[in-house]
């Protein structure tokens, strides 16, 4: 078991599984700096990453393992795989195409919290494809 | 219960806790976009960060509110409050003075995988204060 100082200081890459072997994952555009995911990867899912250099996500509600834009063809290129100090997060910085979230926004932060009211969001980005269309000619 | 539909496409605010009554939060430099530091809020922490406008998360080390910055003085005034598309994710945008991890960093991803070898990390930030020195003063 690693001591708190050899996970925050040392060079070891030791990341920290949940009880249900999960990591949260964020992904963010390398270029431009936008958070555009958050999502889980299980190990496999952190090998896959890692030696294919395409970001693999563990999907919660199918159960199994996801290459990001395997169905929909916004695919993440994986340029560089941060973790934080604790070990219990990782950041990838990616390089995507346009249109990374199934909604239909580049990034899934398409909303905000209204200053006028706690209980109401603000759409701030505009839909720049049609998961519709998408999502059924490739199913 | 919203519908998915809802939850995606609707204005209405209704963040998903987990079991724990938590929901990962991740905390991005409003002005820089560089990611700082993920944690947790369940409700209450939410609510006093909508509040107060000071990001207030739950440390679940310690099992209570931590306000960032209570004891290091490196707190994050909030400029806007995103969620992302199923509403269980929560992304904000803040202002931060330098040193906003805990070991000494601007952020906690100070670190990132070598690319000759994926169990190694290494160092891609300089430390920005001493933190010795800084929890001693404020203990």
């Amino acid at each position: 078991m690693a001591t708190n100082k050899e996970i925050e200081e040392g060079s070891n890459f030791t990341p920290k599984f949940d009880d249900e072997g999960l990591i949260p994952v964020i992904a963010q555009d390398a270029e431009s700096g936008q958070v555009l995911i958050s999502a889980f990867m299980n190990r496999e899912a952190l090998e896959q990453t890692i030696q294919t250099g395409y970001a693999v996500y563990y999907s919660r509600s199918r159960q199994k393992l996801w290459k990001k834009g395997e169905e929909s063809g916004h695919i993440q290129k994986v340029r560089q795989i941060l973790v934080d100090c604790d070990q219990d997060c990782i950041l990838l910085k990616v390089t995507v195409d346009a249109g990374q979230c199934h909604v239909g926004y580049q990034s899934c932060f398409y909303r905000a919290i209204k200053k006028s009211s706690s209980k109401k969001l603000e759409f701030i980005s505009k839909k720049v494809y049609n998961p519709q269309k998408t999502y059924k000619n490739n199913a």
